[in-house]
């Protein structure tokens, strides 16, 4: 997956960690937003559970370009600047590996959270959503994603679901990629 | 879809295209295994219907690599040469692009075809299957590719499928590939 990230992102990139968990994926996209050559760029992340981990792994020129927000990824819209068009915006749902399985994202604020990403990732941006499957209402939310999906314009956004085939039930995940093709 | 190939195959593989169409998947398999320093690198393709659109875009040497076969893809392991390991097999089903659309891939074969393919592919070799949706008994066949997607052992394959989620039900196509893992 970071891989793909990586296709797309570039120094310098605005980039919301949508569903900050314990810090990897906006460790990577730290990685791949920063630049020694100029302080101006931001790592906008919705959650904030991630400090501790972010202050031991980056550097203090790259923990300035992190912000962390707590609150509903679903208002991402209210805290990212106006003026820094959004390259990346991933979503990793269902539980916090490791955590209280009980707190779970949710269908409703997942549908609009997806939906205000879409309205702030700029041309050539990607919105990237990891589905876990087997945990309480993960099947309501992969319905929200998968309709989600469906319903994007044709001649602006390629989208598109990349699944495992050969697991048990429980390890199925299901990988969703949208690019704003502008 | 041929970049995932060529990040696969290497110069004087075998392969073989399991439902040669007009030549273009052949074509694209004979560049990536054609290599000027030795000549005896196979490419076996299952059906031909492909030789004259051959004999126009590749160089003699690399005709010389192509072994055509009419007889029905299931059957693959009866015309490929025991002592190469095959690293590719592709699937393009359905009908041919601007041919007969009532010749078509068939359930039963393509089910057997696929058994055949994954006995005969090498360690860290790939069958990747392209199905189209929106012709006659494509559902079935669809069915049949799943469920040999989701019967291969966990272990031994990487099994996963990926398909645009954003079309009219016409233009929907699905996209399998299963990596043998060793």
């Amino acid at each position: 997956m970071v891989t793909v990230w990586r296709s797309i992102v570039r120094k310098g990139d605005t980039v919301v960690d949508a569903t900050c968990g314990n810090g990897n994926d906006t460790f990577a996209m730290i990685k791949m937003v920063a630049d020694e050559r100029d302080k101006e760029y931001k790592v906008e992340s919705a959650i904030a559970s991630t400090f501790s981990f972010l202050k031991m792994a980056v550097n203090s020129h790259e923990l300035e370009l992190v912000k962390l927000f707590t609150i509903c990824h679903s208002r991402m819209e209210e805290v990212v600047p106006k003026d820094f068009p959004v390259r990346l915006v991933p979503f990793n749902l269902g539980y916090l590996p490791g955590g209280d399985k009980s707190m779970i994202t949710v269908a409703k604020t997942t549908e609009l959270a997806l939906q205000a990403a879409s309205r702030i990732v700029s041309s050539g941006g990607l919105i990237s959503v990891l589905v876990y499957i087997g945990h309480l209402g993960e099947r309501d939310e992969l319905d929200v994603v998968e309709s989600f999906a469906s319903s994007l314009p044709m001649k602006t956004w390629m989208s598109c679901k990349f699944e495992m085939m050969n697991r048990p039930f429980e390890m199925i995940d299901q990988w969703l990629h949208f690019e704003n093709l502008g």
